[in-house]
């Protein structure tokens, strides 16, 4: 997401931390006790994390964002739940916030598609980057993708099925026949109104 | 390929051993000495092989076909090339027809998407004929599948990933960007005259 840099941005979250841990590496391997972990990494605003925990109040949310101005406005559409937290981070730092084994789901919802090739490594499907995941993902864990762009798409598909994931519910048209249970962020309400295509994928690790 | 029969059918194929093999079953583990071995599967009319083998002299093809009617027509534009064959038979049988790692490529273009569930078992993606292609192709042999069928294409690359294959050049809309060494199927012609997409992939085995 682009955004200006916010003032105040850091006191919004510092001003809030029951959504947003001041230590969040603290946390390691304690985010829950018993329900299920699920992570959305580049959280964004935080439409869709604020909807999903508000939907499964039985699961555990936590949002991961490197910019701080963007994580300020995802803190204020949070008051209600208390199944959600937020951590300012990079995705390349994940094994400092959770331990193997430790994350149920993985959202990649919309992420920078980094087009050129020479910016290949920065994009969240990555082979290092689902390596990293394998560490926090618990045995029947799975990454939940959607994005807007085909090339980025077609590059995380081929990626993870040469990095020990199976793929399941491929959809290459999310809002022709959408599931009741797809949750919309604000990127894919956006699209959605140009009547943009939407591609979806779920990876998982085989047992 | 939807056909009437066609009277006479076999004997066209009678007439051209050169393309037809009488007992192909004889050739098994030796078809070619050494040049690369694709085959084409469900080969239909032939226009896509008779073209790969004119385009490509250095390379052996094969296409199979169950139907001998369809069969009939594909021997008939193949009168030029020597590096050309054709077998009337099932993909269920194909280790009859070829020994263990004997097939360098094998082409999918067009298969019958059989779109109802409880024929699943019918498409050349389920896993029972992924399984039967790993025996018969060569340590870096891939397959290289063509469709119009959008749900086709979405559950071959899952049944891919999913049963010891990896991706490659995966593309949603092959001819927005045609290679330029595509060479097109009669289905294909059709489609793109009617400007619907194309998907194609790529599975290899991984070393």
């Amino acid at each position: 997401m682009r955004l200006r840099k916010r003032p105040g941005a850091m006191e919004v979250l510092r001003e809030r931390p029951g959504i947003v841990p001041q230590k969040p590496e603290q946390l390691r391997g304690q985010w829950t006790e018993d329900k299920p972990l699920h992570v959305e990494l580049g959280t964004g605003k935080g439409r869709f994390l604020a909807r999903m925990a508000e939907k499964y109040p039985s699961t555990s949310f936590v949002g991961m964002e490197k910019m701080e101005s963007v994580l300020s406005y995802a803190v204020e559409g949070m008051e209600q739940q208390d199944n959600v937290r937020l951590v300012h981070g990079n995705v390349s730092d994940l094994q400092d916030y959770f331990a193997s084994g430790e994350i149920d789901r993985i959202y990649l919802n919309f992420t920078d598609p980094w087009p050129k090739n020479r910016h290949e490594k920065r994009r969240l499907t990555f082979p290092t980057f689902l390596r990293l995941y394998k560490e926090v993902l618990s045995p029947r864990g799975d990454i939940h993708l959607k994005t807007d762009n085909e090339d980025f798409f077609t590059y995380s598909v081929e990626q993870f099925s040469r990095n020990g994931y199976h793929l399941n519910n491929l959809t290459l048209n999310l809002h022709a026949h959408e599931p009741e249970d797809n949750v919309r962020t604000e990127y894919e309400q956006k699209f959605a109104d140009r009547a943009q295509r939407i591609f979806r994928v779920e990876a998982y690790l085989p047992e």
